[in-house]
């Protein structure tokens, strides 16, 4: 199945460019409400998943028993943009952990944002591992190492406790069965599994919902999805399209973009799960198709679907600040 | 007609995202020798036929009244990485027009790699107009008006005689009847003219064989092409595609990227020029697709298609460094 053309790049009047893609929205029973392109495809969900590999940090207890609250749990589940902010409670998590920067095993990068890159070099810094985009997640993994008393060495690594435990969580929430050949290695040097999109956006509506879940298991969703919507700076950063879309959601919406154009969402009060992968990798356009899916879901006259709707239409501005086009989600999703 | 999936983006051995587009081989008298989607469609060619654009600097006499050698002609050609050589060059040029960095109209950005921008930032300092990537395209067109005796106030809009010199050189070296309807703003603020793809391949094919063009033009041609492939640093950068393809080509390939996924090039050995397009404005895909369409071009055995193959598939690294994927032409590109 031909994936649909979902957004469109204008320079003027004109369609400069397109982005194709793949949405499904499902309830928590697997029911698809709905859908653009082949569903049933498996995708890597990289980054978007970190709230489900964040659940045997909640889980396991380590998160309380370092004391970490709101803050703390949405950098376990971010992807940020590295800025000060996140960079120290990276190093204060691990910290409390007994731990430092040596024990990490993700790599270091500079802000993938230009403005907090140039912001570090402006010190004449350079990036260490706290600010890789990842290190909060990291800090998850290696508290809970450190909660369970098991060695940290090779943590990113397949075979890996933490890992093995992660990829269960994902297993048990999306229903997915993960399979060996469908893994790749993650920017961040862990394993990424590859997961049919209808199975992930069921996953998300599973963890809003709570069906299907054990008690324990909704609790942490549930103290997941509340650290993220309430600090949605420490999940992506400044102007970044999870804090905005969280900011103006105050509750109600939680998303998490992943690399190569892939973003997982849920409405809890509908009960709705949400992925979407734009085909060519994207970043531009899977953010345009996630504000467009997630105003659609919203009644008309709803303020956060206005505001979501606007978020779907971002001006594109030249270097002088002269507005020369725009993004748009095409007619196959906004009808 | 669907443009056809042209490079594969692989995780692993798992296909994890793709680039779809048109591409058009030309020879001169427009039989086209190779194609793959649409190219009758019209798009924006952007910085890919900034050679064209350069063709009013040369046969007006400016770039010969300032002296001006193969490093400036390229640059008056290039989409450059701001990197101090490039910044100094466009300041030079002007300065012999009697001009500054008052004079321009392109706004000032930072560096667009991210090692040059690092670099500028690590020393306090801020961008200027001189580090757009359009600043020596700029140089000629404000050259140019200083050499013909031209007001350079407005230079950069559709109705100043400088842009209409480089539209009346775009149609008649592509064939093509540029439309106002058809017309956006480019990033650095001059016009940018849609032009079937088909018409953007002949327009090199022309000028690299000078058939159907004049004396003076081929003869302006031949010296860009000649500045560029010569000077291939100074119309791109360092570890930029246009300057590796064009290093490894030593004077027998011509190539140009423009913004959204477009690339222009020419095989003078082959009488033949090339336009493509990435649907979705990718550089990574636009990149891949030019490389191998080169390559396939040339004969088996020939270092420089065995050169281009290689920079046709460019491993993916991590942030340790470890190889993740890679990207590919598909089989409808090596087929």
């Amino acid at each position: 199945m031909e994936s649909p053309v979902l957004v469109e790049v204008l320079r003027g009047d004109v369609v400069e460019s397109v982005h194709r893609g793949v949405i499904a929205v499902v309830d928590a029973e697997g029911d698809c409400v709905f859908e653009r392109g082949d569903t049933k495809r498996a995708i890597f969900p990289r980054s978007a998943v970190k709230a489900i590999q964040a659940l045997p940090f909640m889980e396991s207890g380590a998160a309380d028993a370092f004391g970490f609250g709101r803050k703390e749990i949405a950098l376990a589940c971010a992807s940020h943009s590295g800025e000060p902010e996140h960079a120290e409670l990276a190093r204060t998590m691990v910290a409390k952990a007994g731990l430092d920067e040596s024990a990490y095993e993700c790599g270091a990068h500079w802000p993938m944002e230009q403005k907090p890159a140039l912001a570090l070099a402006a010190t004449g810094a350079r990036p260490n591992q706290f600010h890789n985009n990842c290190s909060g997640k990291h800090a998850g993994f290696l508290c809970t190492c450190a909660h369970k008393g098991i060695s940290t060495k090779g943590y990113v690594t397949a075979g890996h406790e933490i890992q093995r435990m992660a990829a269960t969580a994902l297993e048990e929430v999306t229903g997915a069965r993960l399979q060996a050949d469908q893994c790749g290695i993650d920017g961040c040097s862990i394993p990424t599994y590859a997961v049919p999109i209808r199975n992930l956006a069921q996953g998300f509506a599973r963890l809003a919902t709570g069906s299907g879940l054990s008690e324990k298991r909704f609790e942490a969703a549930r103290r997941i999805f509340d650290a993220c919507t309430s600090e949605p700076f420490y999940v992506a950063g400044t102007d970044r399209a999870d804090t905005k879309m969280m900011q103006a959601g105050k509750g109600r919406i939680f998303t998490k973009t992943g690399a190569e154009g892939v973003f997982c969402a849920a409405i809890p009060e509908l009960g709705l799960g949400i992925a979407l992968k734009c085909d060519d990798g994207a970043t531009r356009g899977a953010e345009v198709m996630i504000a467009q899916t997630l105003a659609r879901l919203l009644p008309e006259g709803d303020d956060l679907r206005a505001e979501l709707e606007v978020q779907a239409r971002p001006e594109l501005k030249n270097w002088r600040g002269i507005k020369v086009g725009a993004l748009r989600p095409s007619s196959a999703l906004t009808q």
